[in-house]
């Protein structure tokens, strides 16, 4: 067993392969890579003219169980599953999410897989990476100026400054930045009115990033997005203040895919990072297609649990994408199981078989929700130094007794090695099991009709209620012609339910809607239950405090 | 004669070397550079090591008249004499600032020199460049997020939120953000208070990251900086906040020069860009240190006229640094001077020898500024297309008659061979004037002095006055041990005095000091007179609107 270095320890102990040699692997040509610096390039959108006749590699989405406290290490089962297949002798890449620099900031220190299943290089990952986040943020700002710049200067399209929808965007951790009252100061100054910023990643411009299939598509989906109302409430667009082109000019790098590398120096893209509430929750669909042209395997993620990640991955991602996934993993570990049958935080460290064995029915419902999809699956029990072998044989067990293929995984530890039994019975259910995928609703069902569905179907609830508010703008959505769009639930994610304290399998709950927003340019109606923090807070002791960096520039406290 | 393309389709129709290229014609190592695709690289710092034996080039600031709305064209004459010092057959590197993209998509859509005396690639450039903007931008606005949260989690240092002195920036024009209210609707989201948001230039961030020598320095002067007072009245720094390390860290790229070329291949370093009025308006002092061991000259240029740029080059940036500048370049144009003579905008058109006459005097001035650091100069008269033969030798002869050395120049429309008398001119009074670089005060002047002997001397003024607030302001630096800084003065760059109608050379007028703020950790006290704009606004019709991207990622609408 190897000493248990931090993450930040491991990958600068991890000397790193030069990323045109990574390129090389996949058969990139030289001038379709751009690299800043040895170790992280951007891979032109030329590449799919090139490759446009080569078939596709199959999609593997890894999801979870509903998060928990004690962590489930989803993005870390992803990372060491492409290792284990190309140890396997399969081709595979792993794209995922970039990370943002608010919580890394704040109070995850970082995030690109973990221990012996990561990206590198993890410090730049975790910074700047290769600006694409900043490059979200300045259109997004942009744009806000853009607005109270028209309204100052005439108000020509006769913007409501009461219903100005557009908010601007820092990617930090800034409560005091929740809400504001801007342009006081006098007339040089615009008009006053209330605003408020978001996280970047809470963007709409980064979810249409995502989502886009090319500069053409990411300039049409720009123009689309609403950005006010009149004072007669009709919708103000992007393409009505004539922008659209400067947002995309400002966009023009950030849509192309960041190649990096594994720990074991396999490819990864790591490409866009939008929420997994108020919108899809999934790395770039540009990344995810080329990944898709350029190797045989494409193994990658989407945010919280299946209620949220996955289902949204369906309905969104693969429609925007025309695509269709070959299977999900499940990540669920004993001690997330542990937590949902009823165990607190510090029950954890001793053995506790009763509430795993009534946890397991929160593993129960997500694998429910993946089957309705019509997909292969496979749960991946991602294995904690404290778990028991009497706990982990409780899950596999569990599994075997209901037919659930499932593996142990141990890739924190051991990396790709520690993946191969999954990377063996992903192949076997990818390559043997005759399935047929369908979505849960039809994009010309009602838009109460796909909330009910993905309420009864994904939830488990009975149902679904929309207050009097969201009605009002449920009528507002269909009289602008936007109700054919898919539905983005905005839910807690540590509940199958809207209420964060109900762990498990809750039973007789409605899901209760309490607004809807259109993103008309990431294509989707948000439905928000509950209240969703779209500008998180620092905590009393923010991870920046431990980060430092050498007369070398080499970084320090980030984990 | 050439036809009259526009900055970027010169730009455009440019074959740009490969940027390694560029590097080997300096012996730059292959590690140490780190290219951002194929034609940006960021150089290491590790090179001042391996080159610390090697002789310093000679430092040649470019300066100006006081710039006037008809254009003067200085970053053209810099990128211009670099290229004709390399056809001279002189190794130069022209160290210019980094282009803002505020203004950028505000009203000037991009700045790095132009026509055949530009730097390039110009719309990488003029957009995210290699992300130095958006990290200031991330360090300074994690800082403000810092403060929030020290004071929302319990406030220890007894910060009194009404004299918080640290703003919010953005890399953008946007005056609704001028004035703002933060932290509203309730407890959850921190302190309510009045804050505001300045232009990434303005932070003090920038001008830190433009005079630190290297990775430790920086942490040295961000820690050091002044972020608000307690309620009786003692500063807060960074180190009390305990932030140092992450902000150098979220630095640790950006502070290395990033290596372009010139239209002609010759290679630019365009690193850090400060206001020039709240700071020191120079590029970094690391990027022009760096050119100086890389080459035998160093063409760089300092913000707004000789009053403003050079003074400040003189006496904060060369300080900081410990070099002497060996030649300074003073940009004239017959129109410029023709402005300063009394003519309008319309006049420019036609010939106008008596406003031009009139006019000189402004030059002049600027003359005598040089003279007064006993440095050796060349006026370099930039020409534009409508100048008569007589208009340009009305300049010339008055520069023969009284004995200043002078050259016409037309790089902007030949490129490096316009500049072949002035790369003359300026070799031959480096090789040959007996020069001795003095200070025009010295930093154990009392402030008071300091900002009287550069009125005197630089402006022409009869002296300094301040007012109530200033003196008590000034009370606070020196009880704060913060006397011994050199003094930064805000004032207006359109006029010699504090009054920015008053053009030509303004005579029997006192400056008037109405604020002192210290910047302890850019290591200046910035004095304003007159109201100084730190967050512009958008024009009627922003550039922005000109602008986009065609389905290549090839940019339209910067000029």
């Amino acid at each position: 067993m190897k000493s248990r270095l931090s993450d930040i320890e491991i990958a600068q102990s991890t000397d790193l392969k030069p990323i045109a040699e990574v390129a090389r692997q996949l058969s990139i040509d030289d001038e379709e890579l751009e690299c800043f610096g040895c170790t992280k390039a951007k891979i032109s959108l030329k590449i799919f003219e090139r490759l446009k006749d080569k078939p596709d590699g199959k999609v593997i989405l890894v999801t979870s169980i509903n998060p928990t406290p004690a962590g489930e290490g989803k993005s870390t089962v992803t990372v060491g599953l492409s290792q284990a297949l190309w140890q396997a002798g399969r081709q595979s890449i792993v794209a995922l999410r970039e990370p943002s620099l608010g919580p890394t900031m704040g109070l995850k220190g970082g995030a690109a897989g973990g221990g012996y299943a990561q990206v590198l290089p993890m410090d730049d990952i975790n910074l700047h990476f290769t600006g694409d986040m900043h490059a979200i943020t300045s259109a997004n700002n942009a744009l806000a100026a853009f607005i109270d710049n028209h309204i100052h200067q005439g108000n020509e399209l006769n913007i409501d400054i009461r219903k100005i929808v557009w908010k601007r965007t820092l990617d930090l951790n800034d409560r005091a930045l929740r809400e504001t009252v801007i342009a006081l100061g006098g007339k040089a100054n615009g008009f006053p009115r209330e605003d408020g910023f978001d996280i970047t990643v809470a963007s709409e411009i980064m979810a249409v990033l995502c989502l886009a299939t090319d500069l053409d598509d990411l300039k049409k989906r720009l123009a689309a997005m609403i950005v006010a109302y009149t004072a007669d409430q009709k919708p103000v667009t992007v393409e009505m203040l004539g922008v659209q082109g400067a947002l995309a000019l400002l966009l023009k790098d950030a849509i192309k895919p960041n190649l990096v590398q594994t720990i074991e120096g396999t490819p990864a893209l790591v490409h866009g990072g939008p929420f997994a509430n108020i919108a899809h929750g999934a790395n770039s669909l540009i990344a995810t297609k080329m990944a898709a042209k350029l190797a045989d395997y494409v193994v990658t993620e989407a945010g919280f649990g299946a209620d949220l990640g996955a289902e949204k991955f369906m309905h969104i991602k693969t429609r925007a994408g025309g695509f269709t996934p070959g299977a999900v993993v499940i990540v669920a570990t004993v001690r997330a199981l542990k937590m949902h049958g009823g165990a607190s935080a510090e029950d954890l460290k001793k053995e506790g078989l009763e509430p795993l064995k009534k946890g397991i029915e929160n593993l129960e419902k997500h694998i429910e929700t993946i089957s309705a999809f019509g997909l292969p699956y496979v749960v991946a029990v991602n294995r904690f130094v404290h778990d028991t072998e009497k706990e982990l044989e409780t899950v596999l067990g569990w599994c075997r007794d209901h037919g659930h293929p499932a593996a142990l995984c141990n890739v924190w530890e051991e990396g790709g090695k520690g993946g191969l039994d999954l990377a063996k019975e992903v192949i076997h259910v990818l390559e043997n099991k005759d399935h047929q995928f369908s979505y849960l609703y039809e994009l010309t069902d009602s838009v109460e009709d796909k909330l009910a569905k993905v309420s009864r179907i994904v939830y488990g609830a009975e149902g679904v209620k929309l207050t009097e508010k969201a009605k009002k703008q449920l009528q507002e959505i269909k009289k602008n012609g936007l109700g054919n769009l898919p539905v983005c639930v905005a839910k807690t994610q540590y509940s199958l339910s809207d209420d964060p304290e109900k762990t498990g399998r809750p039973k007789d709950f409605f899901i209760t809607v309490r607004e809807l927003k259109p993103s008309a340019g990431a294509g989707f109606i948000v439905a928000l239950t509950g209240s969703i923090l779209t500008m998180p807070g620092l905590p009393k002791r923010p991870a920046a405090l431990q980060m430092d960096v050498d007369e070398n520039g080499r970084a320090k406290g980030l984990f």
